[in-house]
């Protein structure tokens, strides 16, 4: 049984430490949040401990960390938590600024612990089978990459001014699943994007619409298009053109029931939003990681990657600003 | 080029009288029809003349008829055609008794002309498919036949009166669909029936919703489902389950555009009623009797066809009334 | 916290286990099966303790029973649970001899103790929303349900012997679903089958197909189509037409990744068996028996229920043996 | 009735003459080409005189003409049209060179006769829907515009070297199509391309998948992704996202038959290419011009069209080649 120490009650915490207390090799064993309340009631509910950062980083009871606190808080927590000796957890990004990315990769590797970074949807089953498919040959080599990616509703402009901007704050899951799909890095980037969802985002000098061109070295090209609203659910979906067909994954709706009447036929809308759409991605990305900690597996989404998805985000933030095709 | 004489101007006159002139074999000739408006119009339309039943079948321009004219005078027509020597497409049934209509199937051979009873759904292209697919093994052996036929609204209680009931006049086209799909007459049938859509329709005398139970000397059985009401359009689908699985023939939608939004993923509905539904299919069986008329090909749809869909209508009557299976 | 001693280890038992564990509000408390190897296995598994029938029911820590064995031990274990003053989940069927179910439930009354029966379906989410549609009118009054339930494949002829027949073994689940449904017990039943999947199934006296017809008070009716053998998974939907439209619960399909080649548009199949696709019916109706439990509610799901179903199942087979539309 | 003459008896052509000779105010008056087989076989079937460039222009009965021939040929054919007073119906492209078609505009101004540009998607039912649904406000304002187009399989090497390339040849379809669903200009358009599906494309100088990012005045935006190979037909989808909500033309499939067994659950493919997908287009625009013709319209898609989307893909050409977003 791996004792786990979870930072941050929050959102993301909560449906991290539900994973945690449920699965058989874990143990929720200790919580650490500022903000003490939130701690505690996580605390109560699986009977963990409640710890400062120094204390869950000291314990020698605590095996692995999940870092799930505030996003400007994961670089110096990893740090700490590698030169502690802790395998760690961690929910993207590692930092919003790609300078610090690096300097706390490199303790990491210093430390010689491991370190997986959280892009939830590898881990959805749906993505997970395109990728599979085309590695079977399916549809023979991969030509175009569309990935569908919108929000129900957008976030308060409060939270838009922290979160590094649309393209490192949402696209960068995106950026994750082009080079988890294609398997290779893009060799150019272009970027258009606008603010039409809320003038206040538009103000905080972010955008909420984007559309991404990327082209790999194969030759292959992939296309991104996000909004901050959909107006129908959390609009999730990937198309994967090859030689020989198409591979699609579709939206998961809420229900299979359809109301046939005078108004046409009904179906229900795509899952709400993330927590619904992704629990088996978080359920199972969480057993990828007991595996890391057992020793049955190496972090298949490292350090690395979350490198690479930032510089993509800021690669494509200098191609909307310049007007221009960015090559890596 | 063969010349038409057309009996009948109404609705279904109409769809056949464009399938005539538009196909570069044959000619709208004549038109037929006691109500001197309606073949006026039609035959301006397409440069036909106007005729009387004597003069079209002693006009030896004549080579096919065409009856498309009220139920009660179908018998009679075939038979004065049969032994003017023309051949013979008739809309269904050849007449609601069914000793009459043995009585006109025996001067029909009498006289040795074609006679083509028209089943329009047998040139559906969807439930052909189905049939061919059967054929070439896809599913192995067929099992199950679920068909289910719903209107979209009921017609007037005045033209229930004259129907012949429901099982003569709606359910007539899915007993002859159930054996042109199963290849194959049932050996027993049941019938359970209730008047919900309209009153009218039970002071009449008839029912509008109703379940067929159909069994056949392989063991495979098939259901009908009919309703004189779907609120959603034309519905009218069959599943063919077989040893190893399934073969499904869906509606075909207005179109193929969705809204998503709040309320769910809107799709279309299906097609209204028979004239969008089976456009195709009415052309396809002209089609099919000018190949008869030029001896390419012998009539598929017979008028023994014809009397077993009529009988399985008694039968399923029969059944309904005393609330036994009734042998055949 | 409530504790539970579950009777029987088999595979139906397994799945409730999970469920009774994680439930926050009851502990697997003790196991009982004849087998020991399974009882271990599982009480291990959870921490829970061996027991015989006697010790269970003679424990006073013991608050409630769910009886998961076989089925010919139900209405017993059910008697000695009421007497022991235990509440009861009992799996279907009660009992296979509809007098034997009705002494039962007559010593269930006198000891006033709540008995649930497990009709997994009813807790289906998209055979519920159905009825919740139906309820708040969105159809308008009910005309036509269409239940279709088609196994993946057949089960050991061996099994088929001591199951009751397919009525009272499979069919049992769509007699409940319609009553479910529609509210109103019918007041006709048809039955029409045919052994066309195994031909040991016929030898054994049974059938392995089989179609239903009931007619309801109302005047609506219902039709179930059943197969020991779909050839493409689990087959579980469902078709209710109103006086204004159609709710139609489709199946839920195994993913959501569509390939397209030169064979077609390819989906996955439907998911493959009731353990897959009943998962979250067996965690809401367990949810349900807690509510029970703690008096938060009545069992919605009685041995009335399970009386009525059994009912139509001997109903259906005295109708398959005479041809006759059987009154209720 | 309308004497229509038309230029080309090629395969488009012979799209055209059907519609032409089954519209009921309009008569294939003349087939003009110099290849004389093909013009007899035409003029034959339907009918109708074949003539020259240049009896057809003076014949006074010509009252309109069609011009399906070579792409090279289609302006100086309009000029000459134009100056004989005829009505104009042109194939798309008016030129491969914009200088070329900004004379040939000018004369036919001067002339003041009528030109209509035949890009047919826009009389597509499927598509014209979806912009009567974004006017109805139905998902309020436009904010993405997602263009899907490839094709079944590409063409020979040897007509890429004379179409213009893939913009001006393919794309400039998708172009006309964003203009006519937005309503509006671009204001900048980037554009990335590759040659994956066959290398005598590229050695022909061209690419043949491409994807295209355009912005509009009103900040909302469109890509097209498109390729001359899909595997499965041809594949035409549009997505409309707005402040409400999705606009979504699917594609039409062969037809609407399932096979559900061990592999899947196998739909038909879409509509192979555009004689099968736009077949109603086709009618539907000749009936527009039909009704500019009669005076009751004025083109909907006139010669300006013509050379804004010709000009979108001379500016998506110099993007591709700079690597640069090109203001418009």
């Amino acid at each position: 049984m791996y004792n786990i120490a979870l930072f941050g009650a929050g959102r993301i915490g909560q449906v991290h430490a539900v994973n945690i207390a449920e699965h058989k090799e874990t143990n929720l064993y200790s919580v650490i949040d500022p903000y003490g309340d939130g701690a505690s009631k996580l605390a109560d509910k699986y009977g963990a401990n409640i710890q400062t950062t120094e204390q869950a980083l000291a314990d020698p009871n605590v095996h692995g960390v999940l870092i799930a606190s505030a996003t400007d808080t994961h670089a110096e927590l990893i740090e700490l938590a590698a030169r502690a000796g802790k395998a760690i957890f961690c929910e993207k990004p590692v930092h919003l600024d790609i300078e610090r990315v690096r300097e706390c990769l490199a303790i990491v590797k210093e430390h010689q612990v491991p370190l997986f970074v959280g892009f939830n949807r590898r881990y959805d089953p749906q993505f997970r089978k395109v990728r599979e498919q085309l590695s079977a040959g399916v549809i023979g080599k991969a030509e175009s990459l569309l990935i569908t990616s919108r929000d129900p509703s957008p976030p308060p402009a409060q939270y838009v001014k922290v979160s590094g901007g649309m393209f490192r704050d949402m696209t960068i899951h995106d950026f994750d699943m082009a080079r988890f799909i294609m398997g290779e890095d893009p060799v150019s980037i272009y970027a258009q994007g606008s603010n039409l969802v809320d003038p206040e985002i538009g103000q905080a000098g972010d955008i909420d619409t984007a559309f991404i061109v990327m082209k790999f070295p194969s030759g292959a090209m992939a296309t991104i298009t996000n909004s901050r609203r959909s107006g129908y659910g959390y609009d999730q979906r990937i198309e994967l053109h090859g030689e020989k067909g198409l591979l699609r994954a579709n939206n998961i709706h809420e229900d299979v029931v359809e109301v046939w009447g005078e108004q046409g036929c009904v179906a229900a809308k795509p899952e709400h939003f993330f927590l619904q759409r992704y629990e088996k991605a978080y359920r199972a990305e969480w057993q990828h990681f007991v595996d890391v900690l057992s020793g049955r597996a190496k972090p298949e989404c490292s350090g690395y990657d979350g490198e690479q998805a930032l510089l993509l985000a800021d690669k494509a933030l200098e191609s909307l600003h310049s007007g221009r095709e960015i090559t890596l």
